[in-house]
């Protein structure tokens, strides 16, 4: 008998996740899983964490858990050698594999504008959130106590895609709150959505765009539309209207890519990824295979969207495309199903499109996307959880107390 | 009409709300509350967080939206100056009062033993605890990866008190459940409980002693007794009785103290307390008061001890005190009412004792000690979330993946 096929999967999101997952059931495979953290991350409610919704242990879910008997590396990658089946890991030894899976995700970018690498704060990982949480708290409490302008007060939010739309709705929402605990300050918080384009959410239809835009202005959000960035400085924003927009935090969610790293071992398209045939395959590569926020997969002329379901999907299909190599089968080519998309602005704000052209705007929509996350959530522990400090949200709006913000 | 009196109240934890809560419904006094944190902590079950079984923002509470209405000043107490009627803040500025009540707590202690503060991990703060989780689990993944010696994995509580066994107990449960996400390594973990005296829970009856360490043997911690610590080291603990632990975590659970800087206002007594006399005013002063862990104050010949109850009835009654001054009416002295005492060994395991003489073992303290502690926590939002997590732990216990610990 051949010793069984080694396959390394580097990413522990979405993607190599589900690749895992799908993998590990093939008795003639052997998984290691690379990250360099031991938690799954659940990215789409990294905004709630930022704005002090939901506390940070509620969205991780430590991977040796949801894997058992999958062999699990806590390691930062420093460099893949394709042409030697091997990679060199940041502490200097090598892990060879005969089949690997790029899973590596993204981050945010800046697009080089000036001043926004320096001051802006990007919102891709927990990390990043916990920097804004402190931000906007600490802020009050500066403010409060005379140390900060009250021009600190007001919070920018740039780019209008689903993660902009979210965490404007989830500020605003929060600034609403804070009458109870800082009464002599809280009318000077604002909250402002920036968008280079002429609409938000630019995938969605014009009528949920303008809806979403609607619906972020009840709730107190001022929308900039075809306002690009210009440059950032440390407490004003220029914007290329030639408009300057004084702020305190400016949030950056305009937009993400693949980590830069990835150019050093094939070729890359639209943001930064690389781009793989339609088996996920790299190109140019027999066992190099890419999925998720990594690959730049191309289907109808068009490059699939950085989203979790494409993702998903990606991770499932890899698994049958290696074990097609493997057992000498035809290779399966990869077709993503639409499942439709969603945002959510607020509590009982949402859009949401299904693929056969049906619209949700309101209530129906943010049901659909609160039962949604929390199917996704990876552990039925932190389901618990989630749905208990929702449940609290919902019902204390207002009244309630929110959670402590810890340094 | 008189200016209103201002009172100015150091420190937001039991004693110290308990007094501010009381305090505010007095329209002719202004009070101002003073911590370096803005949340109050629930620090009963800081034990919680070091183990993984809470995350921290469940006993975290935002205290301006405890205290509505009352002022909040976030900040470092440098001096006390009792001939000014003032204090010095570390930020330069003086904060002036005509009455002060001083509530700052305590401190962990290492009674000088050598090593112990360089080595040893202290458990009183928020910091601390994620300090000890941060320690636990992140050997879990080191020895996996064969970078930390199997012997790391030996955890050793010091002091029998009911910290010292809380802690022990959930270090116990921790490491049995590591089987699910560390199947290798996980045998090589073990937990020891140190105590200098003859019996744990010293303050409370034999039999309730006897049965905690018997329940603690059960869930599989080494008990030592008259063992006191002679010195430490980084990765071993020297025993007044010559033995010689190897461990890779050291949890300090054998004392507390009132912070250092008490001594320069006042006299001290047992655990640097200030002296207080039957009002709980400041021996020697007028008009500071002093109350909780900060306050050594004599009863029947004993000094009260420094927990919760204690500290909750103190800040109850220097409110009454203060008003009585203030109003020129006679001074009631204070006076303790013991409501027994408890402390959790593990899930389902309990000692608990009434003041009448009944003791309680087992299940049936367990649930007191539970509905006591969700009782008391601050926040409603707090206690749904506890409630959610604690409910998960105990229905999956052993089967259910813990929560992901994050750097």
């Amino acid at each position: 008998m051949s010793r069984p096929t080694k396959i390394v999967v580097i990413g522990a999101g979405f993607a190599g996740l589900a690749a895992v997952k799908a993998l590990r059931r093939n008795p003639d495979v052997d998984v290691l899983m690379i990250d360099r953290h031991p938690y799954q991350l659940f990215s789409p409610l990294l905004y709630q964490v930022a704005t002090g919704g939901l506390p940070e242990d509620d969205i991780a879910y430590p991977v040796r858990a949801a894997l058992p008997g999958v062999s699990f590396l806590r390691g930062d990658v420093a460099r893949i050698q394709p042409e030697k089946n091997s990679l060199r890991m940041a502490d200097g030894t090598d892990v060879s594999y005969d089949h690997l899976v790029i899973a590596t995700g993204s981050v945010g970018t800046t697009f080089g504008i000036p001043g926004v690498e320096q001051y802006a704060l990007q919102m891709k990982n927990i990390h990043e959130a916990r920097a804004i949480k402190q931000r906007l708290f600490g802020t009050y409490e500066e403010v409060q106590e005379s140390r900060l302008p009250r021009e600190s007060l007001r919070v920018v939010v740039v780019g209008g895609g689903p993660t902009g739309v979210e965490v404007a709705g989830a500020v605003a929402e929060l600034q609403r709150s804070l009458h109870r605990e800082y009464p002599a300050i809280a009318d000077y918080a604002s909250i402002t959505l920036v968008e280079a384009g002429p609409r938000l959410l630019s995938m969605f239809k014009e009528g949920s765009s303008n809806h979403a835009r609607e619906e972020l202005e009840k709730l107190g959000v001022e929308v900039k539309l075809n306002s690009a960035v210009d440059r950032m400085y440390e407490s004003d924003l220029h914007l290329g209207t030639g408009e300057i927009l004084p702020t305190g935090t400016v949030i950056w969610a305009a937009g993400v890519a693949a980590p830069e790293k990835l150019g050093d071992i094939g070729v890359t398209g639209p943001g930064r990824r690389l781009l793989v045939d339609e088996y996920l395959r790299m190109q140019g590569s027999a066992n190099v295979w890419v999925i998720g926020d990594s690959a730049a997969f191309t289907e109808n002329d068009a490059v699939l969207p950085m989203v979790a379901p494409v993702a998903m999907q990606m991770g499932r299909h890899v698994a049958k495309t290696i074990t097609a190599v493997i057992t000498d089968q035809p290779l399966p080519a990869f077709v993503y199903t639409d499942k439709g998309q969603m945002a959510t602005i607020g509590r009982r704000r949402a859009v949401a499109e299904t693929p056969q052209g049906i619209s949700l705007h309101g209530t129906a929509a943010w049901l659909a996307w609160l039962g949604l996350h929390v199917g996704y959530l990876a552990g039925g522990r932190n389901r618990v959880s989630v749905i208990a400090d929702w449940g609290w949200n919902y019902l204390a709006w207002g009244l309630g107390p929110r959670r402590a913000v810890i340094e």
